[in-house]
């Protein structure tokens, strides 16, 4: 922590600044230009709130030096994480494409989605059994045998399961069915469910809250990691800005950043994030372009009779066509 | 619902789309332009996502006309909602003044809050148990027995415990040792913990998500209505801005706007809205003056010692001079 | 400026740091502690881009110690700043009441304004005659015969004339025809138009721009002090924010952060931030509740035929309503 | 423009509405429900200010049913925009690349900056000569002499001049001198500017403003649009978030957005958006994978010692490197 001291503050000052930093258990040290000094103060543990020196007289701006994160960040773990699920390697040079629909609906549409997923070479079958919605009367899923369903059709064609987890009784309800939690946006800073999911040591998506900083997005996958869980995929899907010709304003110099700052892998979500699907197939391309390990799309047999985010689901064929481009782009930068 | 028709579009396909509005249900009504049509879709439940009928062809615009919310709407119950709490009335003319540290320390810290809120005519003692943190690093409580402790100190006083719930399983938990839950901006939008809440059927301070918009929080309020409880009183918090001098923006026009909107009670925390000590005094006026019913403040026996949000909490004399002046701006405004 | 070093920066790495930030000409000071190496760098200027050190080798972060500002801050002058128009005060101990109509729009519109304006004891007149528009269609007033017609009506009701100046040209055409200066938040960073105005020594108000933090308002209160125009007046109008019920969201917490951070007055526009006429009197009382030095009112003699911001223009019966609870609030607190 | 009338309206209060509409100056539809009536009104001019009719009694909403745009709209002109500079088309096929630095610094600086870039093949040098700095006390340009040296370097390897005008004065002087204009983020609404570089008749690019939304930005360009000069660009620049890892967040899904809405060529500036040199690269390879005209790049002989901006400039090598990205993406799609 730097400790910078207000233009002129006085020796005595200073020095209860220095008394008091002391009290709270750091290593001052002391340096003192010609109309101010500042402090640097060592041993500064994660959970300390800075303000509370910021409120010292004499105190002009504090600042915390480490990162909040620890076995998130690049530092700790050189190497990108990788990790194999349903015999596919998330995080490697192959990209990921994780898709399905919105939500169960029913067998014959879960069954005609992994039956073209799994036709074009496809191993993930993402599709959720309850929302976080923002109102009381939308649909909410048809919890637990869904999940059975979602899981046999899964089954049939060799595809693993990946599916929202909305609460840490969740979690353990859908431990037996999923290959891949996801956690969702909304639940972001959720942090009892992170801490379960931390514990349940399966492979996890964790969506990046609709408000989120990067670096809080990486603290909310420090909870999990911190757990022993070592399997998170970070997953970009947008941001809220003042932009409303989109739902979300999907924010992919987030890749890069990620890249630089986490051994983690990132994938990309366009379908939620643009909310719009003739603006998905674009997104996923530039997803790719930016250096995402893969994206995740919504796919439904029949877009027009969705239950829920029809507007944002490919028909067959567009999803066919964005496979395509996707491999392009991502041929064209030697994956 | 309005749908607005493209400029120029044919009738072919103006009629598909009243074909296809007839098929999702809706009794539609047509009004022809020169240049555009404009249709009217009657029946519009409150789930149905508008982008569905967004994404057909020929169609410009899509306006949803209700309001999403129903039971926390002022056209649903024209009169202030007022409420009783340990004999003070929430949402009547005098306004409510909530208090206390941000957490469970220790007997003697509640004590001496609880001496003075008391001694001051204070009806409320809030404190927190548990914590949702954005780091995993940071304090989380003591849990239960914190609870307990807290609701002995608080009954010695004659005071209602206030304090937070940040999951479905802690609201069954502390049900028998709180007087009125509280859900913060953290757990706006956690559906499962809104639900159990309104079942609870105890009064509830629902805070404002920090980047949810008043609708959104109005429909969290729905939730908890629609169970049954009807006691639930909204708490402007502040708001992710770009503003980086205070910790978030306190958005007070949300008061009359709310007042407007909605017949449900409305409070004010500028505490945690601002999160210096220095600036919670003149932001609680600001809030009396705007209309609200009342403020919630940290206040702390030792505020430079205290265990989380120090820097927010006020000192005792504080504590005393901003309910003067509280008082002051209450009279003046007539009540 | 302070420079943090990666954790396990080798010293090679870090004496270049060293190195190149001597070249840069500042004088550096070295503390090591066991993991991390922080360099203070001494004589930075203004205009330094920290970017520069952020991209060395070997640096983790770098923070800017020094506000950017000087002419604007309480370190450069402790005292308030206050200053006399037309033999009122602004900045002193009562309270400051701008008011008019939005837009000048005719001789006899003024003339009413103004005479209640005058009758209730104001000293000023605010219309523009030229305005900021996000659209090429909008009424864009009737330019410098405006001026002059406004310049006219106010010396009958000896009012000084407040009017927005929107580029450079239109400051020399308008000195001899305003009293005071308004800079709109379209141009608070308009650098050439500010600084025209600091040579311009005439009062002015500068409006905070619509995302602008404070940090920059008085970053472009700096450009006008450095000029030698020392009579700067700052004014709230609210910023944009994700809520859509009010026009802008009200920062009321800049307020009590401007005076602790400025000795500049500021006052408060609540009536272009909500952008309906029915939020504006709580919003000006919680204006002057939080510290504010004054409030600027849009006010018309027959709101339903403005030709421009009618919906926020107060009726005059609102008006007079207004002021008596605003010089209540400023009662209660002892203005 | 479509009014819906509060639930349970009055007849005579709809009676009521009508009549100002229709004095307003609308043909009014009147469609009404068992519960709620709408009225569509006919013949709302782009200028009208909906809060007029939003604040009357007994109304509930109020839509304005047409884009306010209108020569920017793809229904304007069906066919992409494409016009040619310096032998180089924007807008076609073929992408675009706008490389240089930051600002004119010296003959020399600028030799070999004009020297590499046309020798890779490309068509345009960027400079500018002054700023809209956030700060006084930062680098200012050196005017219009600076203006007489970029244009005589680019003249000897035959690249077109790109360079901001940042007020309608610099606009004349600039005239001759460069063959586009650049509207910086900060101008995007500075109306004056707008029409200016309308009557002038040159090719402009016009860059987002930091907090702008999609709409308000093709307003601007509508105002250009409107004078008469056709040849204008759409540049996304990044907007303000709360990320603060990269400078600012780069929009990419405006350029779908932007391709579907309006007719004008989209390029991207992931110079300035990011703010870092190492995160340039794969922006803008997203960014033409996303479906944009071209990029604009910052690039320096000399990056540490660059007068301005040093931080977010490629070095040569890093520019050969993106240029090779960038094309290869571009063939990928088929460009």
């Amino acid at each position: 922590m730097v400790v910078v001291m207000q233009r002129g503050a006085s020796k005595p000052l200073i020095e209860a600044v220095i008394g008091q930093l002391g009290e709270l258990g750091f290593d001052v040290h002391r340096s003192s230009g010609v109309n101010q000094t500042v402090l640097g103060a060592i041993g500064v543990k994660p959970d300390f709130d800075i303000r509370q020196v910021q409120v010292m007289e004499g105190v002009a701006k504090v600042y915390r030096v480490t990162e909040p994160y620890k076995f998130a960040s690049r530092a700790w773990r050189q190497n990108n994480t990788q990790f194999e699920v349903n015999g596919h390697v998330i995080g490697g040079e192959a990209i990921t494409v994780i898709a399905g629909p919105n939500m169960v609906e029913s067998e014959s549409q879960l069954d005609q989605v992994a039956s073209y997923i799994s036709e074009l070479g496809g191993a993930f079958l993402r599709a959720d059994i309850d929302r976080p919605r923002s109102s009381p009367y939308s649909f909410s899923g048809h919890g637990i045998s869904s999940l059975k369903l979602l899981r046999s059709v899964a089954e049939k064609y060799n595809l693993a399961v990946v599916s929202k987890a909305n609460s840490a009784t969740m979690v353990e309800a859908m431990f037996d069915h999923v290959d891949v939690f996801h956690v969702s946006a909304h639940h972001m800073q959720n942090f009892e469910l992170l801490k379960v999911i931390g514990e349940a040591k399966k492979p996890v998506i964790l969506k990046r809250g609709l408000s989120a900083t990067i670096e809080e997005w990486l603290m909310s996958a420090e909870y999990i990691l911190k757990e022993g869980n070592t399997e998170v995929v970070l997953c970009e899907g947008g941001i809220r800005t003042f932009e409303k010709y989109t739902r979300n304003s999907l924010d992919l110099s987030s890749v890069p950043v990620v890249k630089e700052r986490s051994h983690l892998p990132i994938i990309v979500d366009p379908s939620h994030a643009t909310g719009f699907r003739n603006k998905v197939t674009p997104m996923a391309r530039a997803a790719i372009a930016a250096g995402a390990d893969g994206v995740m799309i919504e796919t439904h047999p029949d877009p027009l009779k969705a239950i829920s985010e029809g507007a944002q689901a490919l028909f067959f064929e567009e999803y066919v066509e964005l496979l395509k481009q996707v491999q392009n782009i991502a041929s064209s930068i030697g994956r």
